[in-house]
């Protein structure tokens, strides 16, 4: 039910996933009537591998996060979870109210051992083949050192399972690359993370290099997370918008714009931005996709795709692993 | 002497600034054999508005500060900031080292009266026509609400004075819009900003709002702003790097991008990244610009016309005199 536009994006992109992957089955979780119609458009009523459970209440997107958790012991957010929780599914996909997500994830999944709360983590495109991860995106607005090690291990594992590399490049975000630079936390971690050796580390990285795919995984707070990524939308818009305006401004420029069209769409199909839609809350004993809230039907395609990957490589099982053979180590 | 190019860079562009403006003088501090050398290239040799004053001593770019502050007692950055402080110059330009350029405007120009640390602040463009003003953009790693609070102010005032706006809309960067969002210092900020008569206070915005034109100063501690402005260029540098790609692909794309010539650089000159060079060094008592390390003649130009202005402008003054009153006012 979430998101900016919920059943007719959820739905459709289910409709197309149903039919590129004939093993994977579908729980749709929220209010019965309005799922069945857009089934129904879609010819998808009766399908034997797409069942309908019907919720009560939905976590609106401006709930907080305890609203969702005390008021709404209905809501299809909580079912979904509670789905994969008792291994009626392996994995939930929702594009709904985020700090929701995380709360009821947090409580009805639980979090790995070792791990205090979960981060949002992303792939994000660069200039080389592969993407670079990202984490926090916004779960954690404060985050000790102890926290951004946790970040580091797990979005290693992430890298490592879903990159299938051996040995990602680890970096921590910081506005300069000198032992000296940043505050104490990230200073802090910084010398956790030298120590750590599961980690190829690779110590402090610029925001500019996010993008030049100098390293695999970026590790930063929360709030600093979360606001490189929303800055990088706006600016996204912003050049966007202005490209779109200086091929508008007359007849010539008009023909220039229609010519160069099949170049800019082969652009826009290079970056892609709704490949990366799909963010994971890493941490939890489960996989919980957050799709963007103004995912369109590819967008929200390519979000239940990422959960199909996850859950066929079993990440959160990983992840748990890993992270207790690390704690064995120390000991 | 400063950034990644030297006097080719600075030279060249007051060659252009000394003819547009014919009653602006030039000090130029550095090793004198190569400012000469340069000045000669240029035909300036011996220019009646162009004086070079020999310094024995550069700050170099990785220089910590307190090096730049104990060691180069006779560096050209700390003699072109003790003409500012003497009454010798009106400003003071600089490609180099930020941190350098920092600690010694401190020592050297000192504080406005209830004013702790520079902050740095430049405009970014916007869908609007006018800019948006971004501060703390790198000096301050950590920042308090009264900081924060202060930066507000400073930063109300430049927009006012630069812009001609009698409100400007002022605006603290967070990861959400709602009271609750964000560190305590931040909304301890927010209680403090919605308390001050001086500011038309907006509330909390996020990252993307930025470049929408929707405030005209936008507050945030020098970590994340730091981490977002440099973000952005990486972003910038992938999608110019991503266009370019599509348009070399072959014989057609080539084409194309030839016909398209016209159309991508009017969308160069609009977006004009040199246009917005030029930082100011805000809470000094004196006009300090800090020029991007990489920038080239035209944007250097730029940062010395940023310097011209607000020295008409005064204003340092005017900032402390704003800042006096407010504080007369709370008494």
């Amino acid at each position: 039910m979430g998101g900016d536009h919920g059943p007719p994006v959820t739905v459709s992109a289910v409709a197309k996933v149903i039919q590129s992957h004939p093993h994977v089955k579908f729980l749709l979780f929220g209010q019965s009537q309005e799922l069945h119609f857009w089934l129904k458009q879609l010819r998808l009523s009766e399908h034997p591998r797409i069942s309908v459970i019907a919720s009560h209440d939905d976590v609106a997107m401006d709930d907080k996060p305890a609203v969702a958790l005390k008021n709404k012991r209905q809501s299809s957010m909580r079912l979904a979870l509670e789905s994969v929780r008792d291994g009626r599914a392996n994995a939930c996909v929702s594009a709904g109210n985020t700090g929701a997500l995380m709360a009821l994830g947090r409580m009805i999944l639980r979090m790995l051992p070792g791990i205090d709360r979960p981060a949002i983590i992303s792939s994000i495109p660069t200039l080389q083949k592969k993407p670079v991860y990202m984490l926090d995106l916004g779960a954690n607005v404060d985050c000790d050192a102890k926290r951004l090690q946790q970040f580091a291990i797990m979005g290693n594992e992430l890298c490592r399972l879903l990159e299938n590399l051996d040995r990602p490049r680890v970096a921590l975000l910081n506005v300069g690359e000198e032992d000296i630079k940043g505050s104490e936390e990230l200073r802090s971690a910084h010398a956790l993370l030298q120590q750590q050796p599961a980690i190829f580390y690779q110590g402090f990285i610029e925001a500019d290099q996010i993008f030049s795919g100098e390293v695999d995984v970026v590790v930063t707070d929360g709030f600093t997370g979360n606001n490189v990524l929303k800055a990088s939308e706006g600016l996204s818009r912003y050049l966007a918008e202005k490209i779109r305006a200086a091929f508008m401004r007359n007849l010539w420029t008009r023909l220039c714009g229609l010519l160069a069209r099949p170049v800019i769409r082969a652009f826009k199909a290079e970056i892609n931005p709704e490949k990366y839609n799909g963010a994971s809350l890493i941490g939890l004993r489960g996989v919980v996709i957050k799709s963007h809230g103004s995912a369109n039907i590819e967008a929200m395609r390519f979000a239940i795709l990422e959960a199909i990957e996850q859950s066929n490589l079993t990440v959160p099982e990983l992840i748990g692993r890993r992270l207790a053979q690390l704690d064995d180590e120390r000991i």
